[in-house]
């Protein structure tokens, strides 16, 4: 038999972690943050857990939680959405990705995607039977191939997948590209599923405009947004889809059988966050501005060649200049065992033909931590 | 087009729940305990979401939670368990199914499901492009059709689907069943998905058999549990799967895509609920049991037609004796906007050709609930 997930290899994020650990290297492989978001936060869980109820909350998720998911969608981006109708809760936005294909994709449909692309897209298209068709945005400036993208479009193209602003290359989509984009879905009568967890993770002043934003998107795109990377609680797995509620309704037969409902408490919690005010915002953006202008300044001084990062916590960096023998991979692994610093090849976000020559370090680590990931690079080379 | 997962209903037991709210009603449609969970197990949670850390656990779960997992199967059943390599927890048992089906079930494939079945069987098994091939067990006495079942097995048959103990019919699976289903299994070598969530809740020294433990059943099973059920907090998603690691392999990939892991507080809490003692375990069943029996005896007296439950919060009740006209779902519309009680229509569990004369109750609510549910009916009768 020839299961769709068997062989797979084990996500290069928990491989990166596994060895991490094993060498006692500083982990800026997995994109996670090594402090915990904020205390009241916490706090607001936690007595949920203690006062209850702990039993299922509604399938769609809290009224709350919604509530507040679109009252977001309205303060950042004046946005629309009827939290009835257009809102729903899942676990994580892995959940999130999951429900939208397997409600959205069918066998023999094509779906776009987008190259360097995060590594849980590809095989879930291919065990929905949906066949997948690649563009690219190409390094040193990750710039949209625009020319590709039109001849992906075509009479079976069921959606495009972006994400955006986009793991690993730190890259927030131009203006002219999503204009584009939003253009050919509507031509060509494409859905967008647009992952969009790094939102409010963007730097230099830049803004993040949802595709959905575009004219003609709002009936024919899904918005995934996520908690763990708005707070700072990756290990929560609280996520939500915005979209048409059209679009919402066999997402969320897919959701009730996938995983039916996210803990209660959890929800509450994330509720209560995102009713922060702006400060928050923009003072979570602020702190990792400034982590990643002293790992990039650190990373460039040893001689990496660091490309522009306007969003998500990612810095993706040719290797070439260091003039070390190997692929990504090769030199990878050679960083986690030899210098004690794991990163992630860029290469495995490449479905075949990857540059050979990018690796991506996760800064939304304590300054000490990051210091210490220099120095032991800095003794390696 | 034609969306697998358009135009599918909400759940019965949603819907349920939603009809129940809007009509002030006694809700025994939906199956979850009123009273949460223990108070210690909670503040294990609570504690670690204040304390953190709150990022990514590993994939597969805390250890601590996939070892007490492991060693309860030791503990209950004598069932010898690799927690690192035959263990992982999942958010919920509804994602331990979908993984399991989207991991083994390939278009095509012919998986067994055995009437009446849990409502999200059916849909995903359409999604992986399954083939379901249908056994019943009958009421009054819910036996399972042995001769049906050796027709289902064929040499197309990929897997069966087992909820032992079962839902709705409160029925326990006998040794004589178990040991012909795992005989055709073995025979048609085939994969059995025993989705055990209720394992824990078996009445009148009914002892709970995993298919697992039969012969030759160890390396083509794999078992699902849920803290959910065990804990009664149905909200909090935990759930685990236990099985030979050359069948969890996939099954993890497939969780990768899926929700990728599972939040670390409340795996820290399941893992020490695990670890209780005996008395936990026996005294959930006991006072189910009398809950049971409480609310058996006044349906009886009001002229319900109440069926033998063995394990599960669910007791099955022919409606037939009643003399009201309809079928189940008109009954149990009728109950929840007259009455002012919430059942479940059990033709809701059948593909088609239900019998359409009974209703499920949930009877794991406090005892003045269930009384007032008697009172009600009682009035409404
Ligand atoms: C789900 S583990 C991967 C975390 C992440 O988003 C990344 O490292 O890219
Ligand atoms: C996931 S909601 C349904 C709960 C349940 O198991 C039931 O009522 O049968």
């Amino acid at each position: 038999t020839n299961l769709v997930f068997t062989g797979l290899e084990t996500t290069i994020f928990e491989t990166m972690s596994r060895l991490a650990n094993e060498h006692g290297a500083v982990n800026l492989g997995q994109g996670f943050p090594d402090v915990d978001g904020p205390e009241d936060v916490r706090r607001v869980a936690a007595e949920a857990f203690i006062s209850g109820p702990n039993q299922y909350p509604p399938m769609l998720g809290l009224p709350e939680l919604r509530q507040a998911v679109a009252d977001s969608a309205s303060r950042f981006y004046g946005l629309d959405v009827d939290w009835k109708s257009e809102v729903m809760v899942t676990s994580g936005a892995t959940e999130a990705l999951a429900d939208c294909l397997l409600a959205l994709m069918e066998p023999g449909d094509e779906v776009i995607l987008i190259e360097p692309l995060y590594d849980c897209y590809l095989p879930m298209v291919r065990r929905t039977g949906g066949i997948p068709v690649r563009v690219r945005v190409t390094p040193p400036t990750w710039s949209l191939d625009l020319e590709a993208l039109e001849k992906a479009f075509t009479e079976n193209t069921k959606a495009i997948l972006i994400n955006n602003p986009m793991n690993p290359a730190g890259k927030v989509f131009t203006e002219a590209e999503l204009a584009r984009i939003a253009e050919l879905c509507v031509e060509y009568d494409v859905f967008a599923i647009c992952d969009e967890v790094y939102e409010h993770l963007l730097f230099d002043g830049v803004k993040h405009r949802p595709l959905m934003s575009f004219p003609g998107m709002r009936e024919r795109t899904v918005r995934i947004g996520s908690a763990g990377k708005t707070f700072s609680f990756t290990g929560w797995k609280v996520g939500y889809v915005t979209g048409a509620a059209k679009l919402l309704d066999p997402i969320a037969k897919a959701h009730q059988y996938v995983t039916f409902t996210t803990p209660p408490g959890l929800q509450k919690a994330v509720a209560y966050g995102l009713q922060k005010d702006d400060s928050y915002f923009t003072g979570l953006a602020a702190d990792l501005q400034a982590k990643r202008d002293f790992f990039a300044a650190g990373l460039e001084e040893l001689g990496f060649g660091v490309l522009p990062c306007e969003g998500t916590y990612f810095l993706t960096c040719d290797v070439a200049p260091l003039g070390i023998k190997g692929t990504d991979v090769d030199i990878c692994r050679r960083m986690v065992t030899e210098a004690g610093v794991a990163a992630v090849p860029v290469s495995a976000f490449y479905i075949t033909d990857a540059p050979p020559n990018y690796v991506r370090f996760c800064f939304c680590k304590r300054d000490e931590v990051l210091s210490e990931a220099l120095d032991r690079l800095r003794a390696w080379l």
